[in-house]
Formats: structure tokens, sequence, C-alpha cells
């Protein structure tokens, strides 16, 4: 008996039910991060066996749609369907050439969203942002690592475009450079004060030529570095 | 019995094993689109007991890593890990929102493609670039759809920026926009050919400025376009 005999390509009964839910929760019947009904409710509602349920929950845990807490039952995940490496950036072979091309993409999206960001941002949001950009250079003056307050910041101005799209891609970029590199910007703090504080200050002033220009200066000395390191 | 009794976010047995055929596969050990060795064999050689490996092979299809191809075996997907809608842009809300979302990434990547296209394309880049286009033109003059070719005339360029991770990133954004709007682009047929003649000549002539130009007027016209439709 080979593998062949475990599953066929065709749609199994818990993977109709598996749809069905994601149905709901695309539908916001469940919303994000809510409790789902237990697996007698929704056995009785969706009108299925238990053990279809429990094969459908499997499979939209493995999907990432929902997760289980033990002891507390099963939620909608917070970025449902988002799962890890969604891209399978990790089955790309090259890492060096991967490494590359991650940068190249961010070099490309940001320096946009930058532009977006200036034309859209609430004066909310620019007050976080330079509360962000406030924030990397007290650590960088006391000598701290900044790295968490760095990636803040961009997602701040990654927000601010009010673009839904940029906000599921840009996280998978970025934490795809971060396991490849050692992102330690530690050489780079000047250039990083100096640059954040151009692309900040574009936002606020609303200039969004402005703000593209530095936040393509800002990928730039990224590039450099991280080619030499 | 509520649903939390099903199985705890601590990896399990077979979760376990299908992380390790995943490592097996990211480091080339079984190729893309390669038969996988048998249940019996895996069983052996990772030496777990079988009903762990069908366990396992179901987390793998689920992730979309290998398929089943019914009689025939297991094998590893073409695009390993590169689930449908894998941003999960489908829990977004808003359709009409999203549309122009992702219309607007793909204005800001595709731009930057098409200029890398034009400084790293091959010979033999550039010729089925030229042909693909050749092709739309073709289409459109004999009133046939040309939706097909048209995409193909996108991928070509990607595929010559050299970049593995727009190649993986692409295809998601295009497909996405598929789905929300039905794409004819019977209105756009003068601009099509004339943008798109555009583009490919710059990128035979390895003009970067030029090949950019040309694709953001392309968009520009298929946003505007897909606006007012």
């Amino acid at each position: 008996m080979g593998l062949e005999t475990i599953q066929s390509n065709d749609k199994s009964l818990p993977e109709l039910v598996a749809g069905q839910i994601t149905g709901l929760i695309a539908d916001n019947e469940y919303k994000k991060g809510e409790k789902l009904p237990n697996e007698f409710q929704l056995a009785q509602s969706l009108n299925v066996g238990r053990g279809t349920i429990r094969e459908a929950i499997k499979i939209l845990v493995s999907k990432n749609i929902v997760e289980i807490r033990r002891g507390l039952g099963t939620f909608v995940a917070e970025k449902p369907g988002l799962v890890d490496d969604p891209l399978g950036l990790g089955f790309i072979k090259n890492k060096r050439k991967l490494t590359k091309d991650l940068l190249e993409v961010r070099s490309m999206i940001e320096p946009e969203i930058a532009a977006l960001a200036a034309e859209r941002a609430t004066d909310s949001d620019i007050e976080k942002i330079l509360e962000a950009c406030q924030a990397v250079e007290d650590k960088i003056h006391k000598g701290e690592t900044f790295e968490e307050d760095d990636v803040a910041f961009h997602k701040l101005i990654a927000k601010s475009s009010k673009n839904q799209v940029v906000l599921n891609v840009l996280p998978v970029i970025h934490s795809a450079i971060k396991e490849l590199v050692e992102v330690t910007n530690a050489g780079l703090t000047e250039q990083t004060m100096r640059t954040h504080r151009a692309v900040a200050d574009a936002i606020a002033a609303r200039e969004p030529e402005k703000a593209k220009e530095a936040m393509l200066a800002h990928m730039l000395y990224n590039k450099e570095y991280l080619g030499k390191h």
C-alpha cells in the first residue's frame, strides 16, 4: 500500500466543512480573535458529525485560520489565513540571492508607501510616526538596541498608507529578511537617525515626493551596508 | 467535550515529521515535482509509524508542500508552500477597497520590474517578450480574447527582472485581482497595444527609465479603466 491510498485531491467532507467555516469567518460571522462555537454546536449547525468537525478544525489550524488555545477553546486567528512563510520563500535555495531580492522588493515598495503616507496619514498617525522616530533616536543615544522601534517606525508608515495589501505583504518581507541576515544596524546609527527623521518630517509636512526620496535614501544605506556585511 | 480537546498548539509527532519532510524538500533532498518515497519507506527512514506518516502527509497537503496524484503517489508541489491566497486577502472585508489596494501595489512594483528587466533580460528573454507582445496584438486584431497572452507578457517581464521574490509575489496579486474584477480589457485594446509595445521596445533597447515610464502609463490606463467599470 503506497501513499496514494491516503487521500485524493478531491475535496473530502472535512475539507468542505473547513471551507464552510472559512466562509463564515470571511463573512464576519465569526470575527478575528473571537471564540468559535464548540465542536458539538458546530456539528449541529453544520449538520455533520463531530469527527468531521474535528478534522475540519485540524485543517483550519494548519492553514492558520483558527487557533486552539489549550483549555479555552478554538479561536479565529488574529491574521486569518496568513501562514508562516506564506510565499514559500524558505524554498528558494540561494539564500544570498534571496536576501538581495528581498531588499530589492523592499526598495520598490517602501518609498512609494512613504509617499502615500504623506498624502493619507491622519494627524494621529503623524504624531505616532514622529514618536517612533524619536524613540529610535533615544535608544541610539543611550546605546541600546533599537531594532524593535525601527520595525515599529516602518510599520506605522505602512499603516498610514491606508493600503491593506501592503500591510499584509510587508511583514512577510521584513520577517524573511530578519531570518536571513542579522540585522544589527549598529554601524548605521547616524544614517538611520538622519534618514528616518527626513522621512518622518516629509510625511508630517505632507510632501509625498520628499518622503519617497528620503525613504529611498534610507533603503540604499541599508542595502549598501548589508551588502558589505 | 469542547473543541479544546482536539489538538493543542504544541507540536504533535505528525507535525514534527511534517517539519522534517519539509526540511528535506527545502534542502533539495526531494525536488519540486519529484515523487516522494512511499509511506512504508518514509516510515522506515524517519523511524516512525505509518499512521504518523499518513497524518504528516495530510498536513503537508493542506500546506501545499506536497500533492497526492490519485494512483500515482505523493509528489513535491511545483511551488511548494505557496498556498491559495497566501496573504489572506480573502479575509479583507471591503472588496472595492481591496481591488483599489491591489492595483496600487501593482503600480508600485511593475514599473520597477520593467526597469530591472531592461537591465537584466537575456537576449532570449527579450525575444520572448517581443513574441508575447506580438501575440497580444494578433489576438486583438482578430477580435479574440487576449487575457492569457496579456498575463504571459507581464510574467515574462517579471521573470526577466531575475528577482525571485517578485516572481512569488506577483501571481498572488494578479490572481487576487482576477477574482475581484472581471478583467475584460476589451475597451482598452488601443492603449494596451500601444503601452505594451512601448514597454517591450524599451526593454529590448535596454532603457530602464523608459521601460518604467511605459509600464507606469500602462498601469494608469488600467487603473482608470477599472475605476470606471
